[in-house]
């Protein structure tokens, strides 16, 4: 595993910075992701979007995966299945992604996805499972 | 059906409005967005990122079951399975959704998202398939 | 596309026979198949279970990748997603899977999965999507 | 919760006792199934078939929900997303339901599905996680 690596990946991806997206943790298997709920990403009701709880959830998924490939490879999501389990209400929303199966040819990812309101008190918003696909050659 | 309800939702998601999304075609049970694709919704190659595909696939299938609701109804996603079957190469994504089974207490959608390319050639990088809920009295 | 070569594999999945399942159909990328609603593979309320719809669906899918691979090589599923729309009522399931992505590592495919009743009319059940890996070396 | 209950419905399904299957532990939110692996459930490979891993892993989510139900509701499957991970190799499934947010209109579930070989050694060969619906009249 390579926090650099990680790190550099996660900087060249737009999607993160437009979100205000942030890596707060990272262990082999384990990344956790934050990103601000603000009006910018809302949905109709003023909660997150959708698409926010599955950009974080799906990213730390993701860079949970790469923290345990080979040099020189990276992943790409194949399928992700997201439920929602709660409105996105609050200040800001936490992922945690792990790696449940490592594979050579696939790698199965879980992540959950918890809102923090302004008290600090956090709750599960959101459950996501995929997989994910090594692309590119070993260094 | 009504267009003025589904234009008027979409105008109050902050995403969509970040996305530089739009609205294409609403028919009753169909409804047809795009987005541009550009670094700043980007993912590490520089394709779009896979939380653009879910949240302009996400928001055409929503609003697609907004379409078939009585009015003063609104709708939220339950869960949302995306495959992602080639990269968001292009300059722009459509996302077509619809109605597979409306019903009373669930809706049953699936969307198609396609990338066009600079001479207009579109081919298919997403397929999205899941449960939305109708919330809200009817009026 | 083989014939032999996908009702060889049939013949060899003892489950298929212990649902009673056939092959109805076969074209390039298209598989159909069937089973009988019996009591012996209900639910609790005397429809069919939620797994034999998964398992017509997911077998007919999984034979329409089979359809379009190189001889020598098999499928497993990797991933499968199903949303029931309706009860399993009536006498008979029919299976409709397709492969909607081909790929040389992976093959997305959908299956639609319908209930015949005794008078022959038929209503959609349960809607499926997933992801195919091919097995074995090409012949 | 009722153990009665359970044991009732679970009676009650003709696919359970086609698949041999048993209840090897209930506790609110939480139910575990098991079903012996023979060629009669097989899949082309002499592996468990796909849908049986299915079959266990929805119905011990199912149970699960219906673990914290009011007395007079059951359960229905509304979606369900399995990822397999291995092989269905040995002896016997085992599935583990547990219930991850329980909800009055709906209930968001997952399940973990074991294969026992003859050693008495486990892996996991599947990973399952939807929702089930709450449905008939409180008693």
């Amino acid at each position: 595993m390579s926090l650099e690596r990680i790190a550099e990946s996660f900087a060249r991806q737009g999607m993160m910075r437009t979100l205000d997206a942030r890596i707060d943790a990272v262990a082999p298997g384990l990344v956790s992701l934050s990103a601000p709920i603000t009006a910018s990403v809302g949905q109709q009701h003023g909660y997150g979007h959708a698409a926010l709880a599955f950009a974080v959830g799906d990213s730390a998924a993701g860079y949970a995966a790469l923290s345990v490939m080979e040099p020189g490879r990276e992943v790409l999501t194949v399928e992700m299945k997201i439920n929602l389990v709660a409105p996105a209400a609050g200040l800001r929303l936490h992922a945690h992604g792990e790696v449940v199966k490592p594979g050579r040819r696939l790698v199965v990812v879980r992540a959950r996805v918890e809102a923090e309101d302004a008290e600090g008190a956090r709750r599960d918003v959101a459950l996501l499972q995929g997989t994910m696909i090594p692309v590119g050659d070993p260094a």
